[in-house]
């Protein structure tokens, strides 16, 4: 694993972006996403992400050059059009819609069809919590999650963002709807692991915990079963039908050609009627209450959601960015 | 099992409603809510739920004379006090806030401090649905739910309600952060099952589906282990800062002496930007590719949220009510 510095990494990210027809500022703030994703510990979304969404350019499913456009608007609400531009710059800019709508309006919404992939999904919760805002915002995919009793995958697994404001440190929440991702799958196996708590079903229908027979048999696990299936199905029907764009059955099933999402940006300002210093409290308390909590056998403590992310930051900002060295010269050479 | 038509039902809750101080009209309401949640299939939460409801009357933890009070409104969002009323008739007022909000907002936003438990969360989802609206509402609960690597429960089980609207019945997600409630663990307990899958932990430590050790190790699972552990802190995080209400590690551990909770009703308008066929049309879509999916090796079917409600309910209506007699004896005799 090397370390890079995060200024070096969003350069060069930046110039591979810049050669793909990405505008000079744009190409940065790109780039500046996927370094922060890295440095805060989302491998997966980050720096080792980026070859796959260079491919999605050079397919054309990703316009560098095309910026939402508001198709609608009323209140608190808005409808916007991504137009299928890079979907981290266009989720970055729904947020800060719902984001100025809730300080208008004490709730806001902006709702965007036609984007997509938005990469790191707690981006926009931080982006929310650093704001001062309660932020929920959820994607849907192609279909990639068997729905309960299903054998086929016909739902997404839409990942559910819900980030709190907090002073020593947002408490963010970024859930996708299956167990484990693909993605995570393939590292347990790569490393001869198995998972630590079944993950999807064998060719035989049963649960298990061995990560290759679930990429075998496509059937990863809901979270929560048939209650995760569930909020999967509702995030899907709801983005598409205030967006009225693409419902997951819709969109091609295959990493590569997924795109024309549809997705949903709410912000609640705690705010909204006046400076709330007890709302600050109250985060703190809540937090304190769940870290000093006593831990159960065979863990070492309780755990929360962004409860890492800080010290994972620190760390990556002193050391430099995490970056496999395969990925990079991949990168240098594009 | 009785069964008793739905009308005999509801007077004789009312009945019972009005002896203990509530107006009449609100009795009517009041028995209305645990009737249809019986009539919908929801048979924990309906007249199996009535007489705990009422110990909570006569412990003094509801209030039945009190109605909800606005403590601030700004734009979208409004901030209510629940005045420790029936938690049912302050959760359908909330709700009913939310729409109004989103009617004339497009979004609407209605946060509730110091009211009681909202017996069927889906309630306000069908609601929200019945309006045209897109519903989401949660409420925070007494501590019951361990946090992910924890060993007591510190976190509420907070359920989350998100609910569709669509013209052939609605999809409603109503689902409590932990995988089974305390009220399934016992059923299958008596019926001498084990569960369907993992449900809590035992007293090693180790993830279970014996009912009967779980209920002894107070352990149940958070839905999708660390990811409901998370879900569940954010929603009570939100509530309890917007509502500036009372977070769950403020909230008496015990069934009988749980309230004050903090609520969260949320509506977003279909229909904000105009008439949308075209949402009408995408929930139709949905549905239909759910429900034409093909079901896996060893389920009958592929299933959703809500989709046993209407048949439940047309059943329900026209054989009447079932009743567990005793539950049905204790009533009258209230």
């Amino acid at each position: 694993m090397n370390r890079i510095p995060i200024a070096e990494v969003e350069k060069t990210l930046a110039a591979v972006l810049r050669k793909l027809g990405f505008a000079p500022e744009r190409a940065n703030l790109c780039a500046r996403l996927f370094a922060e994703t890295t440095r805060d510990g989302v491998y997966t979304h980050g720096i080792n992400r980026f070859p796959r969404f260079v491919e999605t350019i050079r397919n054309g499913m990703v316009n560098p050059g095309a910026k939402p456009e508001a198709t609608a608007r009323f209140g608190a609400i808005e409808r916007w059009d991504g137009q299928r531009g890079p979907g981290n710059l266009n989720a970055l800019a729904a947020m800060d819609r719902a984001l100025a709508l809730a300080r208008a309006h004490g709730v806001g919404c902006a709702a965007m069809a036609n984007t997509n992939h938005w990469m790191r999904g707690g981006t926009y919760g931080w982006q929310a919590a650093e704001a001062g805002m309660i932020g929920i915002c959820w994607t849907n995919t192609m279909p990639n999650l068997p729905p309960w009793g299903g054998a086929e995958p016909v739902f997404g697994n839409n990942p559910l963002v819900i980030a709190v404001p907090r002073a020593a440190g947002p408490v963010v929440l970024d859930m996708a709807m299956s167990q484990f991702s693909y993605g995570a799958l393939e590292s347990y196996r790569k490393r001869g692991e198995m998972l630590p708590v079944d993950g999807g079903w064998d060719a035989e229908g049963k649960l298990t915990r061995d990560p290759g027979a679930i990429e075998q048999s496509r059937r990863v696990l809901p979270v929560g079963y048939w209650k995760g299936s569930g909020l999967a199905m509702v995030l899907d029907m709801a983005a598409a039908m205030i967006t009225l764009g693409r419902a997951t059955h819709e969109i091609v099933a295959d990493p590569l050609l997924e795109t024309a999402v549809s997705q949903m940006f709410l912000a609640i300002n705690p705010e909204a009627f006046g400076p709330a210093p007890r709302a600050a409290q109250i985060a703190n308390e809540v937090v304190a209450s769940v870290a000093g909590s006593p831990a159960a056998a065979h863990h070492a403590s309780v755990r929360y959601p962004g409860e890492q992310t800080l010290r994972t930051r620190t760390e990556n900002m002193k050391l430099g960015l995490p970056v496999e060295p395969e990925v990079w010269t991949q990168i240098l050479a594009m």
